[in-house]
């Protein structure tokens, strides 16, 4: 189906918040085989809304509108639609109820607003304190979303993308997808391993680079009994991209890195434990943003200081004097000493220089040495990444959890 | 100026690439006084971009339009421009001198196209080899910049601004505008404080809840001559509002959390540390985040495991068994250790239940204690924290930093 995607609110026009969420739910789109006409991106003023929606209802099959359901009175959403489109908010006992359910005798305040929606709205989700909508207008299916990210995320996901696929206006057709998360090489060459791929144009092949990341998407489309069977068409591609992906494949659709580490360390019954110098505790806090990661790691040092990391690790002054905190002897003693310390029998430390200050021109921004005991062993590697300081975290604690997924699986099952 | 941003490319309306020109553009101009009225994204097709750069030219003062300048068969840019202002392309034979001087006597290939542009461009910066040129139709000025950040960025600062700012067509309107950041009051409290705040239509007030905080933001414009003296009017509402929000206002515009902690840290020649549980290293990183920050953080440590807390920190295995890991005893007893373990004289510690799993009837998901040791002395505080895990590690991590910030207030200069 052809959509239109309109994010609602002056924060966004200012350019004080960046709009990631029209970004995220056109990928989304896209992937689930829709096509995107049309972005846009307006203030909180109801005629603009109000325009922008006609517009789009005459031609496109469907619209995601996000921002300015809340409570305040910026928030002008509502009331562009009900002018708009002639539909008169009306008051939904049910969601004031859960409102005044949730506040108890407080009273609703302004909240209450939240509970007037134009005429003939359906509540996506019913059951959670979440704002959301979806409206049917001249035959088009309108959504109305939240403008918080992590709220219109899981909306587009569970409510909207369903309530599409099984939408009767447009042509059914069969899709299957599969998203292959890769780290370790760049997008360009993950480009040229997969050319050739898209025989036909039932294949479609997207390369999404993510942070340190690049994910590749494989969408098949069929209409049931005219092209090829979807099915098989799928497993054949799937398969042949695993192979050419190889050991740079971690992971299918929603498995992070953090998640696929934690999985292998499971499987091998290894403890995980970590030093960081200059990622300030950032891969502590990937891996334990995995549910469940009690069960794989026990912790570690944030030694940030040289004091901390003689204090804390019981590295030898002499050491950090002679090679300096940013070297491979650091790295390796940082890793060595804390299996000592604590007994995981798998750690991994991080020392570098994240910047912007505190480099020199034998060791420049950037230089990172990623440390890793294992089995007994410990090994250091030095890294080169680009970019400002937040880029060369990002990219150490990317790299530090691929430099252990790798000698996980190189040490077998 | 009110103006117009238009970014072309089915790059962007397929979610493959995140559009950063647009919001890059708004936040430049509207810091520089302008006020942008809507933005778009749409594809490469000539009728769309013929189509919204028309509508814009009836209802703004001026337009920027990224994108589809290159010389690839998918950059429509010019065609439409040809198409839907009747202007045909003509050749620019300095233009197509510069590309053969640049590639010599291979040819020129596909790169001639770039040096045909609509009748009446005036080329943005002649002296390099950089797409970009300004259109005056009807009166309003439209800049096309090339879709590529770097060159758009330079274009813009260097080129759109200054152009802008000379401008002589439009009404000479002066802006000022600053954010306010609060933490520890719900929007909707922040919202009653203000109200009565936007009497004129010269004020206009702004609420965006962003994660856990609440920034405000106050935006005052003015004919200068004909209303109040926006300068006047801006420093009266300031300082209202500064008075209004009290210390649940931490800081302007971009500073953050973690960075108004450091700036304290640093006024106050505090050393912090952080004892981390359930966060698993987030506090450390939020921390860390902030450039220089190891002027006023230590380091500290990621006690996840109970064994780690009794080896790193040398908690009492009789305190975690009789009172449990997440408790008022465990939190206290975690900041005053890590306190003389190293030295530092400002510790805060995190223990809590972030879920999904490991809740019960009496310390359900979300409860969390914060502990902070400050000048001798040490206090933990319970909290409960809705959501999932994500939200609940975020909410402890700004309430941690938050605790911190107040105790360093209270401390005194």
């Amino acid at each position: 189906m052809i959509g239109e995607i309109i994010a609602i609110g002056d924060e966004l026009t200012s350019g004080r918040i960046a709009n990631t969420t029209s970004g995220y739910a056109a990928r989304h789109l896209f992937a689930a085989g829709h096509e995107i006409y049309a972005m846009q991106t307006i203030g909180d003023a109801p005629e603009l809304i109000g325009e922008a929606l006609k517009r789009a209802i005459r031609r496109v099959e469907f619209v995601v509108v996000t921002g300015g359901l809340g409570s305040t009175s910026d928030d002008m959403t509502n009331q562009a639609v009900a002018e708009a489109l002639k539909r008169p908010t009306i008051l939904y006992p049910d969601i004031l109820e859960r409102i005044r359910r949730h506040l108890g005798d407080e009273g609703t305040g302004g909240l209450e607003k939240m509970a007037w929606l134009p005429e003939g709205a359906e509540v996506l989700n019913p059951r959670e304190r979440m704002a959301g909508y979806m409206l049917i207008h001249d035959g088009v299916p309108i959504f109305f979303l939240p403008g918080v990210p992590a709220q219109m995320r899981r909306l587009l996901v569970e409510e909207v993308l369903p309530r599409l696929a099984s939408w009767k206006g447009g042509l059914v057709r069969s899709v299957r997808q599969r998203v292959y998360r890769t780290f370790g090489l760049p997008e360009i060459e993950i480009n040229s391993l997969l050319q050739g791929m898209e025989g036909t144009d039932q294949v479609r092949i997207g390369y999404y680079p993510v942070e340190c990341e690049v994910h590749v998407s494989l969408t098949v489309t069929g209409d049931n009994g005219r092209d090829e069977d979807p099915d098989h068409l799928f497993g054949r591609c799937d398969q042949r991209i695993r192979e050419l992906l190889g050991e740079h494949l971690y992971g299918l659709d929603r498995q992070t890195l953090a998640g696929r580490v934690g999985e292998l360390l499971g499987q091998r019954k290894c403890i995980l434990a970590v030093a960081e110098s200059c990622t300030g505790g950032m891969l502590g806090e990937r891996i334990t943003s995995v549910a469940g990661s009690s069960e794989w790691f026990a912790g570690g040092v944030v030694a940030y200081s040289n004091r901390l990391k003689e204090i804390l690790l019981g590295i030898e002054p002499d050491l950090l004097r002679h090679y300096g905190a940013v070297s491979e002897q650091a790295a390796r003693a940082m890793a060595a000493r804390l299996a000592q310390r604590t007994g995981a029998d798998t750690v991994l430390s991080v020392t570098g220089i994240a910047g912007p200050g505190g480099g020199s021109t034998e060791k420049p921004v950037g230089t990172v040495y990623i440390g890793l005991y294992h089995q007994g062993r410990v090994a250091a590697r030095l890294h080169h990444f680009d970019g400002d300081r937040a880029r060369i975290r990002e990219w150490s604690v990317c790299t530090a959890l691929d430099t252990v997924r790798r000698a996980l699986l190189g040490s077998g099952a």
